[in-house]
């Protein structure tokens, strides 16, 4: 085979003439495509590609890949896939399939699901150019941080902030490289491993992605150029990824059909600020038809950037998050069936437990009750040694959860059903 | 009967011994009393008041009012209740109860289906201390609108816009008199009628309340004292009222009892700012527990001031509100339902005015009209006691509504549908 052609091959991955296939697959359909998707898992890539190119595939596929196939003598579109590989290695990126171990299994196959149900530019990619980590294990233990690109002051704050204490506890940070919220959540994420550069620099390359940026042009390209630094900088703890052939530019919808991947990679996704008719809004769609976690940081009334936060919110399509705490429970929660054992920054199995979710002081309260029988306020202030203020607090909590009851001026619990 | 003892009675109400009675029941028993009020509501507050000082009352009666009541002369209750009466009419206030027109039936009615549910501080006022405009149709067309002492300059801005627009549209602002969120509120709403203090100073008194301020001590108190003035300028144009004898001091536990009542009095309850574990939180959860519609504006994440609302919101307790019109937008549709005509549900209410909806010159302006027969332009401004050109202008809305008809120079009414 042509050295050529597994220029761009993982170590030990499927073979030079399936990455061809993927490549040439990634040149001649536009992503998404469902129906060339269907089409490459039921055939394999291989057979696939030899069926585009001699046109003998299904109507759907060969209408998919009519306006870059017909007319093209074969023989061009396969070089054309090889020198798609060849442009990928100049800069240090490899391209994966589904047979490869690094491909995001479960990330891509939420796709499978939810093609039906209209995720906007449905479809799983066929491929993905990667720069950087593996991304074996997305979604899990990784969040989805975007938002608008003329991002304010605050934020960019509070994106650089929930996004650094993310990374801190373990997890990636997928976003979309773009201006603003973007930017600082891949930054600051980052930022947790500056210390390590120093440190160990051998470590390079090495363990899951930091932070993983998705792009919606060539994995060869830098956009915004002012975030080339950035882009270069990632691969080294983190992955740059994407589904389009080296030299595709950002063509607007590509942003659209981007964002289903940046919504597919993170168990949940984070709205820091978006204003009225933000892109943004359509991660947030994708990551509610994938059944990710939809979540939204509100900001001030006055502010024109949390328009489309409050919108999510006012809908109650999305969950209200102030930090990274309250991502990681919101996420936590949701996928905790899912993850298994963690190293204990999930709450995993647990059974559920009454006081679950309650404020620390709320908790002391209920504990403070007898497991039968009633007690008084003045008891409960005794018991649980807090103020009678955060006593009376505590209770009005409890009992809008229907965990307590007042009879006169003594309170009980509520025995739960089961 | 004593000249002091109908000195606080509204016109045309409840006589003189019912009223001595009413104020002493409140006098002897510390609201809430849910007992109390159950034996008021089955004897009438005359028979109810005898019993209790004859202690022939049921036991939980006895027992409520056993601290104010056992080894004190009955001679000198009666003489108490007497007292309290003159004390409030020394400052303008009157007391009214259950049998009087401007009781607000539907607003106190709904502590009875919630009792077993466990309103906090549950159980209807048994009479209430009012000074200013009338409190009937309450919480019809009105919003309860609350907050943190401390508040921000955000939240501060953010309660004075809402609450003004609330007041332009026509409702009632309903709060607690309290510094930073509650001042705010009371304050914006009067603005909408500075206009009208100026050209019409008689008016005062009329139509309904613009703002209701809900105090935790005696009428005759001032609390905050630095609020004295706004506490003696809210009668001209709206209400200060309270369920306490003159005197009673505003000691931590009245917050949290008078808090039902803020509650009760508005069609849902919007919390503009409030911490970690404010008060105002009381007020939300006595608001879900009466069935009100409970609303939070956010804020930035970075705010203490705002960890409350995003609280109620996170655990979609509340409904997320960015201004007025959202507030309006989610009473309304709450209330559509509620308030639909002659379910019963809102006893002695009628569930739509003409002017329902008009601004508040308009209608004035409406009201001004002979219930039958026509007015010229002329005697409508000296009924009115608003401009010349504020007229003209109301007659062009009221006409475009369908409501008044003009012939030749004169204008009358025209009748509803029913």
């Amino acid at each position: 085979m042509s050295p050529l052609a597994d220029a761009a091959a993982p170590d030990g991955a499927a073979g030079d003439e399936a990455r061809v296939a993927l490549a040439g697959l990634l040149r001649v359909c536009e992503p998404p495509c469902a129906a060339v998707a269907r089409f490459v898992g039921a055939q394999g890539p291989v057979a696939a590609w030899q069926a585009v190119l001699a046109r003998r595939a299904p109507r759907a596929v060969v209408s998919a890949t009519a306006a870059r196939v017909d007319g093209v003598d074969p023989a061009a579109l396969v070089a054309r896939a090889r020198a798609d590989l060849v442009a990928a290695r100049r800069v240090g990126a490899r391209l994966i399939g589904p047979d490869d171990a690094e491909w995001p299994v479960a990330a891509v196959s939420s796709f499978t699901g939810a093609v039906g149900r209209g995720v906007r530019g449905s479809g799983p990619p066929l491929g993905l150019y990667v720069r950087g980590r593996p991304l074996a294990g997305l979604p899990d233990r990784a969040v989805t941080v975007v938002g608008s690109r003329a991002s304010s002051p605050y934020g960019t704050r509070v994106a650089g902030e929930v996004a650094y204490e993310l990374a801190r506890a373990g997890w990636s940070v997928v976003s979309g490289a773009a201006f603003g919220i973007d930017t600082a959540a891949h930054r600051s994420a980052l930022q947790v491993i500056r210390p390590v550069v120093a440190g160990a620099p051998g470590s390079a390359g090495a363990g899951r992605s930091v932070t993983v940026a998705v792009l919606a042009c060539g994995i060869d390209r830098a956009y915004p150029e002012a975030n080339r630094e950035l882009l270069d900088f990632i691969p080294r703890f983190g992955s740059v990824v994407s589904e389009y052939p080296p030299g595709t530019v950002p063509a607007r919808h590509r942003f659209l059909v981007r964002n289903r991947l940046i919504a597919a990679f993170g168990a949940g996704t984070v709205v820091v600020e978006a204003g009225r008719r933000s892109g943004t809004l359509s991660t947030a769609a994708a990551a509610e038809q994938l059944g990710r976690v939809v979540m939204a940081v509100p900001g001030p009334v006055t502010s024109a950037m949390s328009v489309g936060c409050h919108l999510l919110l006012a809908d109650r399509f999305a969950q209200l998050v102030t930090g990274a705490d309250d991502v990681l429970a919101a996420v936590g929660s949701a996928s905790g069936a899912v993850m298994g054992a963690g190293d204990g920054a999930v709450p995993g199995e647990d059974p559920r437990h009454p006081t679950d979710g309650l404020e620390p002081e709320t908790a002391r309260v209920y504990d403070a009750f007898p497991a039968r029988g009633s007690i008084s306020v003045q008891d409960l202030v005794v018991e649980s040694g807090l103020p009678v203020s955060a006593v009376l607090g505590a209770l009005a909590v409890l009992q809008l959860h229907g965990l307590v009851d007042q009879q006169g001026p003594l309170w009980r619990r509520i025995r739960p059903d089961r």
